[in-house]
C-alpha cells in the first residue's frame, strides 16, 4: 500500500464507521435509534481504532488534515507529502459518507428531520456561536494532537511500534478520541478532522435526499477552520515545551 | 486441542456470550431487559475476546465462516481445512444457542413477542430489502475480514503473536466488532457471520417456542452469502493491495 | 504479602467495588441512580481488575473460591492451600460489603424497596427457578474459570508474566467477567463467585437495615454451589482437551 | 518540560476533559445532555488516560495532590519535590475549568439550575452528611492510592515502564479511576483529588454565571481533606504490607 492509498482507505474506514454510528442512532427504524452520545462516541472512538490498524504500518495512519498539518508543522512530517494525504483523506471520507448513506437508504427515507439527516453526514452546534464554536473545534482538536505528538516513541508517525505492540498499538489513539467526544464534543459534535465533515458534507449535497438541508454551508468552514487552528496550536505549543 | 475442537469450542463459546445478550437485552424480566445498543454489542464484542482467547492458539480463531473462507482466499489459510473449519463452527453455534435457550426458557416463556423470541437466535432487518441487506451484511463482514487481515504479524493466523502480548493479544479483533456493531449493525443486526446467523435459526427451529415465528427462512441466506461475499471482497482488495 | 493477605485485600477490594456500584445504580438518590446493566456490569469488570491487579503477584488473585477450588481440579493449584484461600477471599469480601454499606447508610435510609437493599449484597433470580438458576451459575463460572485456564501462560497463576504485561496483564480477566456479566448475568444476577454472595449475604443479615428481607436464604446456597460445580465443570474440560 | 509544566499541563488536561464531560452531560442543550452516569465516568476515565500519556514521561504523571502526598509517605517520591507539584498541579485545574466554562458559555446561560452549574466545577454530595461524606472521598482515594502503588513496577512514578509499553502504560490508572467512578462515586461524585475540586471551584467563584452558588464553601474542605487522608491511609497500609 502506498501511503496516499493508506490514507485513502484508513479515512474510508474512519467515516464509514462513524459516520454509520451516527446513522444507527439518529435515523428512524434503525436497531441502535436513541442509543444517546456513548454509542456515538464509542462507535467513533472504534471507527479511529480500524483506520489506524490498516493504515498505520503504511503512511503512519493521519487520517486527518488536522493532524497532518500538525505533523508538519512540529517537524515530525515532510510538508511535501502534506498535499497527496489531505486529498486522499478527503476522497476516502466521500467515499464512506457515500457508503453509508446507500446502507441507510430506507432509514433516511423514513426519517422527516432534516437536520438529522444532515446530522449523518456533517456537523453542526447545538448552540450557533461562530466564534465560541470555531475555540471548540480548536480545543478538541489541539487535544488530539498535542496528545498524539506526546504518545511514548511517536507510534502514530513510526510504523515499528505500532508493530512491536501489534495492533493493540492503534488503541491509544482510538481511547483520546473516545474521550474528546465524551467530554469536549458536547458543544459543535467534535468534527476535530476537516475531512471528515467536508467530506460527507459533499456527499449530503450530490446524493438525492427528500427534504434536504441547504442551508448549512455558511457553518461548514467552522469545522475546517477550527481543527487546522487547533492542529498548528498543538504543533506550536509542542515545539515550545520541547 | 485440536483445530476443529477449538473452532467448535470457539464458536460454541461466542454464540453463548453473543445469542446471551440479546436474550438478557430483549426477554421479559431478564436483569439487563431494555440495556439497548450499547449493552448488545458490548456484550458480542467481549464474546469475540472470549472465543478468541480459548481458540487462538489452536485453530487461529476463526470461529467465523466468512473469516475462514475470507483467508483461505487471501491465501493465509489452506482451503483443504475450509470444510471442517466451517462444521465445527457450526455446530459449537448450535450448541451455543441451545444453551443460551435453555438458561432463559423462563424468559422465553413469560415474552409474548415472537419476533423478540427469533432475535435471541437469528438476525432480522430493520427494513426488509433484500438487496440493501445483503450489502449491508457484505459491507460489515468486508470491514471484519479485510482489517483481520491487516493486523499487524496477522495476529489473528499466527498464534505465537497472541502469545507475546497474552491473551491480551484477542483485544484487537474484539475492539474491531464492537465498531462494526455500534456503526454498520443497525440495519441488519450484523450477523457477519453466516456460523453465527444459521447455527442458532436451526435451534430456534428446533426447541420448543411457545408462539414461534416460521416465517424468517426466507431472509436466512442473506446472513449467509453477505457475510461471504464481504470475505471475498476483503481477500480481492487485500491481493490487489497487497 | 502473604498469598492469605493478598486474597483477602484482593477480595476485599473486589466486593468494594462490585456491591459498590450495584449500590450505586439501585439505592435511592445515589448519582448513578438508574444507570443500568452497563453501568453494573462494567463497574464489576474494573472491581475485578483492580483486586486483581493489587494480588495477583502475591497469590495469583483467585479473588473467588470458585477459580480456587477449579484451578486446583485442574492440577493448577495445590489443594492444601485451597481452605485458606476460601476463608481470606469470605472474610475479604465481607470486609468490602460492610464498607460499602457504611458508605451509602444514608442511601439505604432513602431506599424502601427491601429487595433492592438486599440485592446491594447478594444476588436473586430474575424468576425463581433453582434447577435452572444452579445452572445459570455453573454455565457462567464455568466460562469463567474454563478461559482463565486458557490464558496464554496462565498469566493468572504466573505472575511473571502479569509483570511483563504491566498491570495491563490483569485486562483479561476483568473483560472476560465484563463478558459474563452482560450475557449470562441477566437470569441469577451472575454471583459466580460463591464468596461474592455469602460474604455480604452475612453482613446483610448483621448490619442494621430498616424493613430487611430475611427470607432469601433458602436461595443461598444456590450462588455457592453453582459456581462450584462451574469451576469443577471447567477444570474437568480443562484435563479432557489437554 | 520540566516536572512542574509537566503537572501543570497532564492537570489542565485531566479537568479541561473531565469537568468538559460533566458539562456536556448536566448542562442544557448540549449533544451529551442526560448522557448519565456512563458517560460522566468513561469520559472522566480518559481525562486521566489522557494527562497521564502527556505527563509520564516527564513528571510520573501523578495529577492528583492525594497521590503526590500518597507516594512522598509511602517512600516512592521526594517530599521536598511536593509543593512545586501541588502549585502546579491547582494551577493546572484552575486554567481547565477556566476553558469548560469558556467553550460553554453559551450552555451556561440556557441552563436554569445552579446547582447543575456548579456541579460542572466541583462535586457536591448527593446526601450532605460531612462525616460520611469525608469517609467516601477517603475511601475512593485509598483505593486509588493503594492500587497505584501496587501497579507492577510501579509504572506511574517509574517513566521508562510506560514507555516500555508505549502509551497504553497509562491505560491501568485511567481503568482504575472508571471503576471508582462507577462504584464509589453515587454518594459524593468521586473528587478524589483536591486540585480537581478546588482548583474549578475557585474559577466557579470567579467567572461571571447568573444566578450563581454561592452556598457551597461550607463543604469545599470534605474534598480536600478527605482525598488527603484516603491517601495518607494507603500510604500507611502500604508500608505495613510492604
Amino acid at each position: 500500500m502506498t501511503p496516499f492509498t493508506a490514507e485513502f482507505i484508513g479515512t474510508f474506514l474512519l467515516i464509514l464507521l462513524g459516520c454509520g454510528v451516527v446513522a444507527n442512532v439518529v435515523l428512524e427504524g434503525t436497531k441502535g435509534n436513541g442509543g444517546g452520545w456513548m454509542v456515538i462516541t464509542t462507535g467513533w472512538a472504534f471507527a479511529v481504532f480500524v483506520g489506524v490498524v490498516v493504515a498505520s504500518p503504511y503512511s503512519g495512519a493521519h487520517i486527518n488534515p488536522a493532524v497532518t498539518v500538525g505533523l508538519a508543522a512540529a517537524g515530525e512530517f515532510p510538508w511535501e507529502d502534506v498535499p497527496p494525504y489531505l486529498l486522499a483523506q478527503l476522497l476516502g471520507a466521500m467515499l464512506g459518507a457515500f457508503l453509508v448513506w446507500v446502507m441507510h437508504k430506507d432509514h433516511f427515507a423514513q426519517t422527516a428531520d432534516s437536520s438529522l439527516k444532515l446530522a449523518v453526514f456533517s456537523t453542526e452546534p447545538a448552540i450557533m456561536n461562530k466564534p465560541i464554536n470555531l475555540l471548540c473545534e480548536a480545543v478538541g482538536t489541539f487535544v488530539l494532537v498535542f496528545t498524539v505528538l506526546y504518545f511514548t516513541d511517536a507510534s502514530l508517525s513510526e510504523p515499528e511500534t505500532v508493530i512491536g505492540l501489534g495492533s493493540l498499538g492503534a488503541l491509544p489513539v482510538a481511547l483520546l478520541v473516545w474521550g474528546i467526544g465524551l467530554s469536549l464534543g458536547g458543544t459543535t459534535g467534535y468534527a476535530i478532522n476537516p475531512a471528515r465533515d467536508l467530506g460527507p458534507r459533499i456527499i449530503h449535497s450530490l446524493v438525492p435526499i427528500r427534504n434536504r438541508r441547504t442551508d448549512h454551508w455558511g457553518y461548514s468552514w467552522v469545522p475546517i477552520l477550527g481543527p487546522l487552528l487547533g492542529g498548528l496550536l498543538a504543533a506550536a505549543a509542542y515545539l515550545v515545551l520541547a
